[in-house]
């Protein structure tokens, strides 16, 4: 059906037991599924090493404080942080998008002040933005795509003033897989003073992440996308604008001394972390960056760039299948079929056990932008393999027929 | 040593295998070691179940929405709530008392509004009401205690003006165990036209409780004191109110139409959820309730009753003991021995295999008008019995001792 000699099977089904066979996941942009090595450490966390953090006077909890906070200088370690403080645990990328729009941006910002997004960002780097600019005047402007939907850092860069004070952009696309030259948009950026925030939601699943390589000053990623725990994610801050930023949640573990004639904040992180923290996600996201580099991440790029272009290859060979995103994406391949709407190509895939996404995918302005609703869209992770991509070149060979 | 024929043993330790024999776990106030019913309802999320939520085409998807949903239904049973609807999942009871500060707070508080707290709120029920109040020109008020440290609503009732538009109060104290009549708080506050929020953190591991009895306008509680997993907690809020809170946090899930020329949002609970959420949390949430209403509140309040009398009349025979909080506290027990650090009577009890917390519990305005920097204090779950207040009067008997 398809030449698959170039993709590199990693082996690594056999982590996921979870993983029923024949069964095509291929929605691991949505979220990955987990490797047993991070089940049972979460299973771990909560059976005999469970106790509170940053307040017991017994060794459990003592114990476990310690577990947190080295799964935060693992987090460290594995983006390239200057330090473990400048690591914050959050919900989520959404969670630390909203931190740094309500902490940092909305302190910062001024009316008539600037914000870049592009066409083809997440409404969690959307959304935030414009709930910060009603909040304090600041305006949005959004950089168009090349024509294989990527982010148009030409078009960005004549499009960059002395006004734009934050530049925040998705380091792979969730939709296209298109991957940002990150080191140019931060000297774009710091190149009229602004700063540059990057969704590393699906580049940390699949790319090295260098976070004073890349040169960009935020960084957020989430759990769930990497092999670990739902409930937990990662904002990165350069350490000076961190220590800058006043509080955005208060509560316990956040303050240095509380009353009521005036409260003062502990420093980064705890500053940023009220309340009992999400403690076994943390422990959960350590055991996953664990897993990912034991195999390492240039061939998990590797072999996903395989499936990726095998992928590609194999849909291009339908006349009606339209594919976006650029030839080089990572893990993700979004398409079309002409008169077919891609909710019926998911739900055709999954009586044939793949399992795709059909949908805005949390970026209408990018649909927009391609003149549809919604695409239809297969992701790869690491228990993916040859067989998978021909499993969804049969499922679409069967779509086709049914529409055709 | 003492009689200890009230306490009545649930046999609930042998749901609890990660508890080591001979381990008097005495802080469930800071958080609740997980049955292994809990555990295994984690670790199934994460396995055969896992996918994600509201998105997938495919049948995994779709299951783990229901399942998602099914844990919200229950969440809205267990404490009485009109409708799932109600029920925002969190991180935890401080975001859920955040959420409430800078989205309904934040938009229907003026210069000169009032907000009224009490003396012996956790700092979660404290700074996020000080920070809108900076932000909105608010001014806080503070109702004194009783001699027994419990809020003083007699004194509250004398305080309370139609200024005052929000009144939000401990449903039980974590330092003292004090619980608060609850419904005569809702008519006061009612009673001049403010809302009343319940910090129920404490309240739902050990009372039946039940929103629409209580009157309350808003309730939060978190997951992990109720036996359940970390990075998840509940805000509960009348229907009404939740309908017309602007969005906290912006991102995907959480609205209706995104374009760059204009937003608008979900109608709540996703108005509140934005981003990929807690899923597996709200799965272990819902396995909590299961396992806590398997043996009925009402039962576990019982024990723990019985449990707190004899750790006090224990602890009560030591001239140096100060027991702090009502008789009737529930589940819990604050003291302090003359001349002895709380710190270091933690340490000794820990060699002795007796697990406290030692601290000002997050409660400083309290422990200054207590005039002292912190406390000891013995907690109660469902796991304990009569023989860790043994051990815990055995471990009091050697502190004093060793510095008597």
């Amino acid at each position: 059906m398809t030449v698959l000699t170039a993709a590199r099977p990693l082996d690594a089904l056999a982590d996921f037991p979870a993983i029923p066979a024949g069964w095509a996941y291929l929605d691991t942009a949505a979220t990955a599924q987990k490797p047993q090595a991070v089940i049972d450490a979460i299973a771990r966390g909560y059976d005999s090493a469970y106790a509170t953090v940053h307040r017991g006077v017994y060794q459990r909890s003592a114990d476990m404080t310690l577990a947190y906070e080295a799964a935060r200088r693992r987090v460290a370690e594995f983006i390239g942080a200057a330090a473990p403080e400048e690591c914050v645990f959050v919900r989520g990328a959404t969670e630390g998008i909203n931190l740094v729009a309500q902490s940092w941006a909305a302190t910062n910002l001024r009316p008539g002040d600037r914000i870049m997004l592009s066409l083809l960002e997440h409404h969690s780097n959307i959304v935030p933005w414009q709930m910060v600019a009603e909040r304090t005047g600041a305006v949005i402007d959004v950089a168009p795509l090349t024509s294989d939907h990527a982010i148009d850092l030409d078009a960005m860069a004549a499009m960059l003033t002395p006004q734009h004070k934050l530049v925040a952009l998705a380091h792979v696309s969730n939709v296209t897989g298109a991957i940002l030259d990150a080191r140019r948009a931060a000297d774009l950026a710091h190149g009229v003073g602004a700063k540059l925030l990057l969704d590393g939601c699906q580049a940390v699943p699949r790319l090295t992440v260098d976070v004073a390589a890349l040169g960009c000053d935020f960084y957020v990623f989430s759990g769930h996308k990497l092999y670990g725990p739902t409930g937990i994610g990662v904002l990165w801050a350069r350490g000076e604008l961190l220590a800058a930023m006043p509080p955005w949640q208060g509560g316990g573990a956040m303050i240095d001394k509380v009353s009521f004639a005036g409260t003062s904040y502990a420093p980064p992180p705890a500053r940023f972390e009220a309340g009992t923290p999400h403690i076994v996600g943390a422990l959960g996201l350590h055991a996953a960056i664990d897993y990912v580099e034991a195999i390492g991440l240039d061939a998990i790029h590797a072999h996903e760039s395989a499936l990726v272009a095998a992928a590609r290859e194999a849909l291009s060979g339908f006349n009606s299948v339209t594919l976006y995103g650029p030839e080089n994406s990572a893990g993700i391949v979004s398409f079309a079929i002409e008169g077919v709407h891609p909710h019926d190509i998911g739900t055709i895939l999954d009586e044939a056990k793949v399992a795709i996404r059909a949908g805005h995918h949390c970026a209408q302005p990018l649909m927009d932008a391609l003149g549809i609703p919604a695409t239809a869209r297969a992701s790869f992770g690491v228990y993916n393999g040859p067989a998978d991509v021909e499993a969804l070149a049969r499922g679409i060979e069967r779509v086709t027929r049914i529409f055709g």
